[in-house]
């Protein structure tokens, strides 16, 4: 079995009348929340289907557009409704492509919104059958004006995120700062400096033993600068990099892009604490990788043409998945 | 020969009356810059001489602390007073240490700084033997909140710096943000978003095709990220990684802390834009990598232990050193 950990529904999120309801949200138009036909949310997956079954993969783990969460811009009002209707549509998604996908939930996040709040989404759609969440260590589209997101104004999600055993895809989102453009910059810079708070945290994972975070796109600078990270951590007395992986708090998806960054990868990075995922026709869809004359977000192929054994490509084929996100077993076809 | 092209004088920085004088400037006391002596500065340096010497290292390109560069904290007018004390002190403690480093400012920026201004101080201070500056993409203290550095409001700054051949080191300096802390996040956020940046501007380099930029920290996430960033490249029109790398525009220097991280930069990143580097007892003094038992600052010998062959480690070892700074000459000795 193969799952693809990291994918985002975007040309479900491009929908012109989800696009038109956020707008108009914004622009403070109270209009009723949009109804997408079946037909449409079909066939927004028609390409992403495609593309799995060309690329043998069996499941794929679907949250809703990372730029469209962009929770810095709404009031935590408009942010929750905006959150529901995204995860209404992810969720009616899984539910009319059986065996294929499992939902990851967005957040109405906000810098003005207690946690409670989150909290309380995370509760209601783990109910209906979410399996995780995207959670932005940012919020502030960029600007990076909100307290580090491992503080205890936070505890209240994470006492809820552990209880429930759902991980956090600890995922930036839109950025309106021009020195981050999001795909580029933005992201990583959430990775990066998510991957280093929770090395800072020095209570979080003894106050939440089994809390987990995934950092997605190989755990941004993660395989380059973990000498790094192992002497600043020392220096600090933080948790080192090895620490927070080895004790299963901490995990990374296999979101690089050409072999060496792969291979890079499962260098630095216990194999155990590494998950596929490839945001299948997402950052740069349709774009081809001259080393390969293919896609360069077909992943898989870095993956099989790797040096791993046919144990550990399972591992993080599948297995590690299963393990980390538990909940997904009920949309998995046995 | 061997030169390490990264290295910061912080002990020199933490003289009292260094620091003394720029907390007083800060509060509005209207000081005289404060009169080091010989015997203090020669002093401050031992520790480096003696790391140097036990690492074989001749020569050293050396340069204010980064975080206490801090341009965000005074006014145009105190930041170049800083920076001139700065200098003052780099360039006597080369002087007072013949034939072992060679200085490298810093700049009195600021985001209400007319670039005119810093332009003016780069001729000046390479009129007395600067061989290169370093230049904060940031500049606001981890907030980010200035327009990306490659903007046209700059050009007086490329345009002199490709006059008189002196590189621009994009690093970092102090972050106020508590997202970013400087040397574990800010600075290789600095690196990152310098590296995209350069990628993005489209007509920098046919403005200035001899101008050129040192990205520390061994490129920030440049080789575990490359296949990331040559697709969104391709998807968003960029130039690639491979062309402002192969083009004698961008360089790193081999400022990681493994074997591993060093070996990963070789295989990602063409050696003829590598440069030796290694911060020598700058981000964390003393501290030992338990599978060397020796300094993680010692990058010699992850130099040394990689597969490289010996004609490839003298080009990182000084020969692009050289190529890339070439005022350094009249400080080194024949």
């Amino acid at each position: 079995m193969i799952i693809d950990s990291h994918q985002h529904f975007v040309r479900l999120a491009k929908h012109p009348e989800v696009e038109g309801f956020r707008q108009a949200q914004l622009a403070g138009k109270n209009l009723d929340v949009p109804k997408i036909s079946d037909a449409d949310v079909t066939k927004s997956l028609e390409q992403v289907v495609s593309l799995m079954d060309s690329r043998k993969i069996d499941v794929a783990f679907a949250s809703p557009r990372a730029k469209a969460m962009a929770t810095h811009e709404g009031t935590p009002e408009q942010n929750a409704i905006w959150a529901d209707l995204n995860n209404g549509l992810i969720i009616r998604a899984c539910q009319l492509t059986p065996s294929r996908f499992a939902p990851v939930g967005m957040l109405g996040q906000h810098p003005s919104c207690p946690s409670e709040q989150v909290a309380k989404q995370i509760e209601r759609w783990t109910k209906e059958g979410f399996i995780a969440f995207n959670f932005d260590p940012d919020g502030t589209g960029g600007r990076w004006q909100n307290q580090p997101f491992t503080g205890k104004h936070n505890y209240p999600v994470f006492e809820v995120a552990q209880a429930l055993d759902v991980p956090l895809v600890l995922h930036g989102s839109e950025s309106i700062n021009k020195n981050f453009p999001h795909t580029a910059v933005q992201y990583l810079v959430a990775d990066i400096t998510g991957f280093v708070q929770l090395m800072m945290a020095k209570d979080l994972f003894r106050d939440f033993p089994r809390l987990r975070f995934l950092i997605p796109h190989g755990g941004g600078a993660l395989p380059c600068q973990i000498g790094r990270w192992r002497a600043i951590a020392k220096y600090n007395s933080w948790a080192s990099p090895d620490e927070i992986l080895g004790n299963g708090n901490v995990f990374v998806d296999t979101c690089v892009y050409n072999d060496l960054n792969m291979q890079m990868l499962f260098d630095a990075v216990p194999l155990e604490s590494i998950l596929f995922g490839s945001e299948c026709d997402g950052a740069f869809p349709g774009v081809v990788n001259d080393e390969t004359h293919d896609h360069y977000d077909n992943t898989r192929r870095y993956v099989d043409d790797s040096k791993l054994n046919a144990a550990d490509k399972a591992r993080i084929y599948a297995a590690n998945a299963r393990r980390v996100y538990p909940r997904a077993s009920r949309w998995i076809q046995a």
